[in-house]
């Protein structure tokens, strides 16, 4: 299994397709925006849900939390199951999030992977891409990595997804 | 856990958004569809993946099938773990589809939903929505519901989504 | 040229798909959320541009207003240019919208239609759907009709897309 | 008016919402892609229509033809009545395209600007974006500017889009 952490715009999910697409064997992406999407459209925004501040802030709820705990146990079964599986996250809270993850995939084999991208960059990509609240990306840059630990780290300021995706790839047993 | 199967364009989605909103605890959503976007892009198309045919014809391959089954056993985990799930489906094997779901769900509590529309009535809401092979609709409108089993049945030809919601909300505990 | 008008969730983008897929000759389909999305990010939600309420009101500003106005000129030229065709509106203004068309489309043949849709139905379709302020279609469902004059209107309140796309096909020359 | 024109994954759109945000005043954005949207589904893929061969390759036909320069002289009204207007294309006929829009857009003050990407670097974003069809980008990477005029042009192989929208903003009037 393969976890990619980074902020918004820092070019995470351009670098999952590049990965599916080089490693030979066939790989389930996932996401924490897939989790997002499945939640009832009355938590976002909402005090128990996900809630997107004006200034790009995000913050999360007890009802969040709670069922981003059983989806995670659900993806890590999958991973048992014999699924090779990237997920894409963002670390909102540094290592307490890791370590979330770390306590449901106890005996699953992962590649940490974290994406660094210069906040001054994925605030210009964030504009670029026209569909996110103007602020996030700043405002992740660095707070999502905070006491995180890595087997690897790549940074897309300066690199291609297909170039990052081919040294993570470089990795996978 | 609750479990919808329907025909293409027979008005699952739509049915599932209803049923989040209705409901008074959140539910998460997942579908089939998900997970075929979780696939690699080169299994859409392949032999081995999934395939779809110029007259709607759809055909999945044991790549396809193997993932699968993974993706459902942690969709199950997810429910034991205490996660309230909605899964919209459509089961081209009919009975069989169901019988591979059963065999993950063993001490799940599940109502399985049947969702059936007039086999002309969603062709002409293929039509509408633009954005599936056409033919899908007409093929799968009562191939899904061979031999499968059900809870209860909703009928999206004449009643709209969130009425159809609200009765299986109802039989919801 | 023929210009749909309604309220939000009432039916009309299902309709235009479904005239295109009956009338036998090439018909463009243009549609005033073309054009809001062809504005600038930030005046989504600014008093110059256009804005959601949170109760599902929707008001525009002056800069709008001069843009739109440009953009339905360009419409009417594409149409003089010997191009069929579609546009949907939702006329916010009631008459007062029409009379804009009006304005720019001298000698222009128009097909006008009404799209009229229940408004608990159409409440109930946005839940369904899912990617709209809650409120706007019940908001607008008479609001954009006031005093407007039709050749024909449809009713998609208990009447599929495809059966009223029919019926205004056969009023097209 | 500004008019772009690059290859399919060169970067065009990431552009212009950039421009739209440094540009003091506000600016409708469209693109070919638009055009295409608005015709009906079934000249995806007919001879008369746009097709998409299996290497990349795009050819389109005779009602395709008729239709876009219908677009095109809209798009020109549109700015003459005031708007202004950027729009991105993919002058897959080179210096041909130019002409067609040059033919329309008579008397209008036009900043023709190129935006070039290496063809290996547009191939590898092709990948990470995983929607269009893979060769297109290699394909279109040189074509479109065959023989094609530019007052200014950018390169985002090595430079982000928001400083290629700077880049061009200084030279708007």
């Amino acid at each position: 299994m393969i976890i990619l952490n980074g902020g918004s715009s820092s070019g995470k999910t351009g670098i999952v397709r590049c990965l599916q697409a080089v490693l030979p064997d066939p790989w389930l992406a996932f996401g924490v925006d897939d989790f997002v999407d499945a939640l009832p459209a009355r938590m976002q925004g909402s005090e128990g849900g996900i809630e997107f501040a004006e200034d790009g802030g995000v913050s999360v709820g007890a009802d969040f939390r709670e069922l981003e705990a059983a989806w995670a146990e659900g993806i890590a079964t999958m991973a048992r199951a014999g699924a090779r599986i990237v997920v894409d996250d963002v670390f909102l809270g540094g290592v307490a999030s890791q370590e979330r993850w770390r306590k449901v995939l106890d005996g699953v084999d992962v590649l940490w992977v974290g994406v660094r991208c210069d906040s001054d960059v994925a605030a210009g990509r964030e504009i670029a891409r026209g569909d996110r609240t103007p602020g996030m990306a700043a405002q992740q840059a660095d707070l999502v990595h905070l006491g995180v630990a890595y087997d690897l780290e790549v940074d897309t300021s300066r690199t291609e997804s297909l170039d990052c995706a081919r040294v993570i790839a470089a990795h996978v047993r």
